[in-house]
């Protein structure tokens, strides 16, 4: 299967390339939209993507457009004349159709309102109204509906007589004359019940509406837990407005699972929906520079820790040698204590209410951890620093220095599998995203705690 | 509907510790098994779990087990006797049984086998020899099946004789008499043709059927593509075995972004599949060590290239101020640029073939950020380190100090952005999972680098 559409790609490279119209569409035939729009976006040039949008023609590539990223819709768009966009916009989902309108700029936003179908004008309208980021800003309002006082054989008859304009009717809603959400009923239990059975008798409660306004992690996350097709989206009175489907749960989890990623390594605002390639340097760079130039300030704490010890070190340099290697320990431990509890909280396993036992734990695991990279240090310390005659001065033993190395690093390793764990939990607690405790903030924290758990050991053991 | 739900939590751990069966029946009624399940994870007597089970009886149950985080499926399951662990299990869906069987122990397993119904134990059989991280590990067999040569009457009455069996019939696969996949149809194309039509007439081919043997990143991936509600999976001679449903898609979707996640922050190993608290501490340990260890010992890389500059750091001392800052902006630039990059792959928008965009990309963004941060570092230091009387050297100015400073830092932006991106592309070309080369060990590698670029460049600058 997978051969045959590499094959049809392949044909509708050649198609396009030769400027053959007919051949375009017989090899675009047999591609899903999706196959289609990957394709488009590896036509370089503007008049390839011209050509192939107007002879795929408005309905065809209205599927097409749908999938492409958001920094290729408008040009996408624009290859087209005003009444084909407005016969394109007919044969979009109505989803869609906020999505390309929201990834237009202001002025084309205007434009092709202004050309749309009073239907879909005012509908498009109203769903713009939502935020992108909630169950609004989702939901489809193709949706099957129909009344409690039906019968199973006037449902149907219902929604065949809508069955071009709904997305999805595997699940079917049951609403009041004021749109009022009833209940639910599946589609087999229509067709498996004779024709008189009266809706209200098997129809089904529908246990989770989300509210319109509810983010969209709330969507995505009830969507889960109850393992849903389908989620009803109403309004505060419980009017049916829409649903959001099972493909958009799934994407606005990709979009909260990379966010939270790119927090964590310290990236800031909005994850853009363009890919990496597509984002402009200037995005990127807006992404990364302020992270980067608050935690080179915030290193120099630890460099003015390690200015104030001068005397430690200039007197033994060999204490150079591990200094990064105690350092890092316990940033790469905060990091990996910090990655697990935010992903626990962003998975709904993790509370603050649950700080105290999350405590309890990365103590023992700290203590664990420490412990064992100290013993392993210890060792090596003691079995090469004589090896290689690591000048260290005359009045200290080997011994002494490993113990002093060692025990630091026991000691950094513990309090950053603390700190790591509960900064990010300290974070929620205060209402803030947990992932706003980027690992790399952690990282540079722990760093400064271990500078002088570094120096101060090593000054109490080896009596300087 | 939230508080209904909250309400009936309370009224259940009420019933449950007055040991009241007949309000523990009359609070879970309103509840969903999802809901139950999470109950169950806050019950702490094992004696409270056994009565919960038991009241709600193996068929209620069933769906609540199923729920339930590997841990607890044993001894739960456990609560029952033999009748009624058989009874369990015909209630369960056919891949949770499989779910369950993965989760206790090999005893345990071989135990429950010999009580199952033949029909069961031979189902059970044949799906656990699947790998529980492929297709057919995910797939249950209950899907609606139809020949070809039915017409639409036929198959609506054979799909309702089997309705009880199927567990989704929303996409139905139309299979020839030898079980090989010959196309589906929608349901809704059943309730709306005439009773008379062919199937063959209404069917469409299924374009992504995908192979029992299939990663289970490639299912989720087809299903997001392809916005599928159901995957179709076959073997090797097109036979149609089962399905993979979007719920599952959706836990495919999020184990792969977890484990991404966890491999950049440096966990090795299987992502468990126990929440964080319930994993033991040995468990966290056992995945968090090896890095911290290896990790531990290229550090001493850093603190080597430290040990062989004694003489400059000797001479200005001054300049360990800085130090630390030049170091960690180096591990913070590469570990963003390596997670974008990582994630990028995982959602498939980049392979090793974009290495040389991607190298174009970060070095020209590297420049620009290195760039910027070296400006507004060197003029930081010419404001500060005057008002402050920093000790340096009578014959080196602070112009030149800050000189050295911003530009080993620009060096080290630049570089780390480079390094951090092409590294897990480097990985993936050779065919390795690009988050093996984690975050912290390209920190760990920029490090070295940036303690190089950082005294050489003082040295050449400050003339030592």
């Amino acid at each position: 299967m997978q051969e045959t559409v590499s094959a049809n790609l392949q044909l509708l490279e050649e198609a396009v390339n030769a400027r053959d119209g007919s051949a375009v569409l017989k090899a675009a035939e047999y591609l899903h939209y999706a196959d289609l729009a990957q394709f488009q976006e590896s036509l370089l040039e503007k008049e390839e993507v011209s050509f192939f949008a107007k002879v795929l023609g408005p309905r065809i590539y209205a599927d097409v457009l749908a999938e492409l990223p958001e920094e290729l819709v408008e040009e996408s768009l624009f290859s087209f004349g005003t009444t084909e966009q407005r016969e394109l916009f007919s044969h979009l989902k109505d989803d869609d159709k906020t999505d390309i309108l929201r990834a237009v700029s202001d002025d084309r936003r205007v434009e092709i309102l202004s050309i749309l179908e009073k239907k879909d004008k005012d509908l498009v309208g109203s769903l713009l109204e939502y935020d992108e980021e909630t169950a609004g800003g989702w939901m489809t309002t193709q949706v099957g509906r129909i009344a409690t006082d039906m019968t199973v054989k006037q449902a149907l008859e219902s929604l065949r007589k809508n069955q071009e304009s709904t997305e999805t009717i595997s699940r079917i809603f049951v609403v009041d004359e004021n749109h009022i959400l009833q209940g639910k009923v599946r589609l087999r239990d229509l067709a498996f019940s004779t024709w008189d059975t009266p809706i209200r008798d098997i129809m089904q409660i529908v246990e989770h509406p989300i509210l319109a306004t509810a983010d969209q992690e709330e969507v995505s996350m009830t969507m889960k837990k109850y393992d849903l097709m389908l989620a009803a989206v109403v309004d505060d009175s419980n009017r049916l407005l829409g649903v959001v489907t099972h493909d958009d749960a799934m994407e606005i989890a990709e979009q909260e699972s990379t966010e939270d990623m790119e927090r964590i390594a310290g990236l800031t605002g909005e994850q853009s929906e363009s890919s990496y390639l597509y984002t402009t340097i200037l995005t990127h760079f807006k992404r990364r520079f302020l992270w980067l130039f608050g935690l080179a300030l915030l290193a120099v704490a630890s460099g003015y820790v390690m200015l104030r010890y001068e005397n430690v070190l200039s007197e033994i340099y060999m204490l150079a040698l591990f200094l990064p290697m105690v350092i890092a320990a316990g940033g790469n431990t905060g990091g990996q204590a910090a990655t697990m509890v935010i992903r626990a909280m962003a998975l709904g396993e993790l509370t603050p209410a649950d700080s105290l036992q999350v405590a309890w734990k990365e103590s023992r695991l700290g203590a664990l951890l420490g412990f064992s990279l100290a013993v392993l240090i210890f060792i090596i310390c003691i079995t090469l620093l004589p090896a290689f005659r690591a000048p260290v001065p005359d009045s200290i033993s080997y011994v002494d220095f490993a113990l002093a190395v060692s025990i630091s690093l026991g000691l950094q390793v513990m309090f950053s599998a603390l700190i790591g764990a509960l900064l990010p939990l300290g974070a929620r607690a205060a209402k803030l995203d947990p992932a706003v405790i980027a690992a790399p903030a952690i990282t540079t924290i722990v760093d400064v705690i271990g500078m002088a758990i570094y120096f101060t050991t090593a000054q109490l053991i080896l009596s300087l």
